[in-house]
């Protein structure tokens, strides 16, 4: 584990180095402090350690790597091999800062910080007026821009290595939702179904994708509410359907899947028609986006044919984004498919890039449930393939 | 668990509400976004839950709670019980934000950004662009100011539930030390170490306090360096000292304790007066401390007589503050016990208070190894008074 770590991060700092030149950025700076309280999950990508005190590291277009930290850090952040140059402080990092920059002589330094792009939005306000103080009377202080673009392609663009390791959450996944399939029946409620889950998450040593506390996400029969909500009390009756959200974390790496079942009423054989009808609008909105999926295509676009496919069936458009990326977070990246609403800023309008790994979701309700899928795709050279198996069929119980 | 959890969020708001009055705030705004990745600590206190899309949370003066939300979260946060008006919103966070505003028309509006105290700096610096924006030709823009000193106090002036919290939390580590040492033989690895404390935290279903691969942190014997480092291959031999720096997260609380042990050389029936005489001075240094901490004193006063002990003993001074807040995070509240060094900014002049629970720690090292302890102390309305049962004389092994 700690080995596929450490090779990736050795990668993804050399693809740092190379965004830099095609950014025409001199140096990128990230600078955080106390990370394990506040983090900035592009330590994740270019440290592999958490920092308590102010610290910068700092990378170079010309390929220098330093880091300026805290001496009682400095012996774990060499252990890592990342950073060629470590400069260990006991109280300021003012001044060894201010020394690289005056060697290096940057004439543009990109920092941690976006406006739309929250992946590169670590660098907190207080921290970013500190830093103002500390470049203050130096010429550095203008030259400071959003580290947007870097972290965007960094993080976005997956490497083998990363994509390998998601792969591997998202099989899991697909087998712990199997064993789930073989374990339903009626009466079965939204907290049993959480318990499966994390049962197996403990019993294969996975984590969760997202906070424990609503991953699973569970939909059980026709009350319950959908949404970032805890599994609650509700049961799944006969005649109804069991929708779950569920991802685990498998070296750093999250997977994000949506499986829905429908309990057979008595007397039935196969899921009425209202349910296959949602379902296959559901279904044939992935289908329809995962066409359009592409280098270079828009992600509006792409989530308005989706939306247009579901709408011109009858159903209600659902209120979110069909689509945002996974990686280290399973909110990753930046480009997103969704609509254009402000609370997305210009993140679906930025293109997409070979590398890309995307969920594509959607649910609809009807009065037998919610009706819901989410796949993960990869976007190649020239379109992009599914990384999980679709569920192309409602799964029935009984 | 979830039921102290619960009780304490709705103690906290409550008590922020007399604060804003106290500091003569009219509406304290908490702004966050995708808070699983980038998360304000100060969630865990008004919260209990990660928002996902541009939220703010607004506590008034006058005891107004509410909380503008994306759609999917409002169910979820319902469930907590803590906000009175939950506005739930798809496509932007602004016209919510601004029809509050315009009904409460706050004169001083304190939002989650500090310079100095990072558990009140959560909001990041392009998030804060973007609410400059949504604030921009309303007379709020200008209103705006640093919530440290509401927060500062919140975190800080722990309830009875808190210290009840806490002090279960050093309990459990305490028993876990205990067991520890019943343990220890000459050949034992720092490695070896950790796994026997992570053993004891799954047993006893506690989490670390702090990042995994460094809690425990262990010292074993003369060659190991000290910091903030993963446990390696040292072992600890006899004529040698182990310290291990270790505490758990509780109901959300958290401990930090070092304690020290000493493997006696053959013939020997007790440790050698090189290794005495450093136990001696940095214990002596801890009730120095200990004797000067009550509210109202500043922390660097605290810090220096410490100090001050130590370096009259011959040792050389610890390159670090003497001690730190602990409470939800292992670095809690703002206050400092330290050196007024750049790095620590004005924490280490702000008044203690009742209610603040510090650690009190230090090193020295001599041939023998590190010598170190750390002792958890609450602050009461006269004085202060050790949570942790302190360490009084070396514990031999052998």
């Amino acid at each position: 584990m700690a080995s596929v770590t450490e090779a990736i991060l050795k990668e993804k700092v050399e693809q740092a180095i190379r965004l830099l030149d095609r950014e025409g950025i001199d140096l990128w700076m990230t600078f955080v402090r106390e990370s394990a309280t506040v983090h900035d999950p592009v330590l994740d990508l270019i440290c592999g350690m958490n920092l308590t005190w102010p610290s910068a590291l700092l990378l170079s277009r010309t390929g220098e790597r330093t880091a300026i930290i805290g001496t009682l850090e400095v012996e774990a952040l060499k252990t890592r091999g990342i950073y060629d140059n470590i400069v260990g402080y006991d109280t300021s990092v003012k001044e060894p800062l201010l020394d690289v920059l005056n060697r290096i002589r940057p004439n543009k330094i990109a920092i941690n910080y976006s406006e739309n792009n929250l992946m590169a939005d670590g660098l907190t306000h207080g921290l970013y007026l500190l830093l103002e103080q500390h470049l203050s009377g130096t010429p550095y202080r203008d030259r400071l821009v959003s580290s947007d673009a870097v972290v965007s392609s960094l993080r976005g663009n997956k490497s083998p290595a990363e994509i390998e390791c998601l792969q591997k959450a998202i099989r899991n996944t697909e087998e712990i939702f199997e064993a789930f399939g073989r374990s339903i029946e009626p009466g079965l409620t939204e907290k049993q179904t959480a318990a499966f889950f994390r049962a197996e998450m403990e019993k294969r040593d996975l984590e969760p994708a997202w906070d424990l506390d609503h991953c699973p996400s569970v939909t059980a029969g026709a009350d319950s509410p959908f949404g970032h909500v805890g599994p609650q009390d509700y049961a799944v009756l006969k005649g109804q359907t069991i929708g779950v959200d569920f991802g685990v974390r498998e070296n750093g790496y999250c997977s994000d899947l949506q499986r829905l079942w429908y309990l057979l009423a008595d007397g039935e054989t196969e899921a009425p028609e209202e349910v296959r009808r949602a379902f296959d609008a559901v279904r044939g909105s992935i289908e329809t986006a995962q066409r359009l999926v592409k280098p270079g295509v828009v992600g509006h676009v792409v989530d308005a044919a989706a939306r247009e496919y579901l709408k011109a069936r009858g159903f209600d458009e659902y209120p979110h984004a069909l689509g945002h990326q996974i990686g280290r977070s399973v909110h990753d990246g930046a480009a997103l498919i969704g609509p254009r609403w402000e609370k997305y800023g210009d993140l679906t309008s930025r293109p997409l890039e070979p590398g890309n790994v995307f969920t594509l979701e959607l649910e609809v309700r009807i009065p037998q449930g919610l009706v819901s899928l989410e796949e993960d795709v990869l976007i190649t050279e020239s379109g992009c393939e599914y990384l999980s198996t679709p569920q192309t069929e409602i799964w029935t119980i009984g």
